[in-house]
């Protein structure tokens, strides 16, 4: 008997992405996808958006379980889940799915995770430990010794694992701050997303953070208009020099403030196409090996993994999260 | 005989600052004044703009001279007057002051400034020039010796003047990715713009990024989420905190990045009064000593400076720009 098929939801602060998955081994296949606007442009009407997203496949087959992560179940979302703290495992987020009270689906939800940093304070994942969790399934051999993740998105996470546990990460602002220079910005006038990715440009920009220069980052910023004024820089050169600004001064602040961060490490960096392409010419810059995923295999080979166990293991919710203690959109 | 009046206009990024001024020594006399939209939200509708700020003024007094600087003669604004090279002496501004050909009054506009930097590239100024003139006015001292001048804003600038003439200079972005990230990111959700200045979050945010701990700045960044998150800092609180971050990363990477600065120094500051409160406390943190001016003060002496000088030297414009060599509104 063939398992039951499910709905996948990466629903993250810039987009939601939705899968209707059909079990296949570790990886499950696709059989429709669906996207929607982010948690920020979402709030106040997330059960509206959800239903746009997946509602017909739910009106096929009512039976649909609904799993769900990211952005959607922080304090900024729907329902809002709690911190796992870490070192764990990624396998212990099966025991804390929690069930959403949603009228529409049967709704399980990832909890977050949490960890404490060296230098003191706090970092936090929401969508990212569904993702690693999948990674450690599409590559068993990452779950022996220490590794060094790259999940680099909206909002970059630079986790360590150690014998497959999550030791701890670091989220860095990289894909939100180029959002927000390129939409909101004086540095960048017109469109960028049309034409050819100027690799030269990005390189550039990687080259011109390196070393203390890089700690003037406000004024380096800058120079991605004073190169189009001076250099000739054409507006989508200009947004692959800002990307390689941004993306070189997220790999060479976690070389230096991670201790443990050394050449000889491979990093296993997992985003999509794009951010993996620019990811690894900057690690490559700064000496590093690199060894790449697609995200949304890791995503789905995630949800994959928790919906075949969550239904061998019979598991029924420890904890319910309602309107009663969070907010319903 | 008193001088005629005229009228001064700041036209920025982000503000529209108007006076109307009588000539009174050094510093003119504030008969009035009006604010408008910054040229990136009045763009196509500069003349409109300039009218509801000042419009009223000149139908009382039609023989009014107006005299314009800030980024509303750059490429992204209406009349685009060229740029002077540095080394100059604010003074050379007087003969290169242009003509705009306006049906509504009788225009002056200032040029830029541009700078080749040390380490290659260019840098470039509008609006602050005229400031810097008008610091020279204010404090004849300064153009002595080697002076350090900072003026903070959407785009600090940061300035080597030397016996008076303006050496190099370097733009941070520092004021505009406070906007940005104040009023688009996830980092803050709520308006921060009211209650008082938490100057101990402030500090905190400038100590987080001293020494290479702020070259992972786009993690430091990430730090005004988590904070909020787990150490109770408020939406207020986070806001002055973020401040903190940006200015003390401004003021280290300058530090660093300035072989000349030295702790020796006494930085010349020129802003409002925050900003001046905000890069003071992070300068004196860096080591610095610290000297300010009201950059309202800077502006009208440099303004006041250029209508006198003007009106006793009875220039005629040797450069007109017009419609047919720029942008009109």
């Amino acid at each position: 008997m063939t398992e039951p098929a499910f709905i996948a939801i990466d629903w993250g602060a810039s987009q939601l992405k939705a899968f209707l998955c059909q079990p296949d081994g570790v990886q499950p296949k696709v059989l429709a996808s669906a996207s929607g606007p982010g948690v920020a442009a979402a709030r106040g009407q997330f059960r509206v958006t959800l239903l746009e997203a997946v509602g017909d496949w739910l009106r096929q087959d009512p039976a649909l379980v609904v799993y769900m992560a990211g952005h959607i179940t922080s304090s900024l979302g729907w329902y809002q889940t709690r911190y796992l703290n870490t070192p764990c495992l990624p396998q212990a987020l099966l025991p804390e799915l929690v069930q959403g009270q949603c009228p529409d689906m049967a709704l399980w939800l990832s909890t977050g995770l949490r960890c404490a940093l060296p230098e003191g304070g706090h970092d936090v994942m929401r969508g990212e430990e569904v993702q690693l969790l999948g990674l450690l399934q599409l590559a068993p051999e990452l779950r022996f010794g220490r590794r060094l993740v790259c999940l680099p998105g909206t909002h970059t996470k630079w986790v360590w694992l150690e014998d497959g546990q999550i030791r701890h990460f670091r989220t860095s602002m990289t894909g939100e701050l180029y959002a927000l220079l390129t939409q909101h910005s004086v540095l960048l006038q017109q469109a960028e997303n049309s034409g050819d990715f100027c690799t030269e440009s990005f390189i550039r920009g990687c080259q011109q953070m390196r070393g203390t220069a890089g700690l003037h980052w406000l004024h380096q910023l800058f120079t991605v208009r004073t190169e189009q004024l001076f250099s000739g820089l054409t507006p989508q050169q200009a947004s692959a020099y800002l990307s390689g600004i941004l993306v070189g001064a997220d790999v060479q602040g976690w070389q230096v403030n991670e201790p443990c961060a050394s050449e000889d490490c491979d990093v296993v960096l997992a985003g999509n196409s794009q951010l993996n392409f620019c990811y690894r010419e900057a690690l490559q810059l700064a000496g590093f090996k690199v060894r790449t995923f697609d995200i949304t295999d890791a995503t789905l080979a995630g949800f994959g993994w928790l919906a075949r166990e969550q239904r061998c293991a019979g598991i029924v919710a420890a904890q319910v999260v309602s309107d009663g203690v969070c907010q319903l959109g």
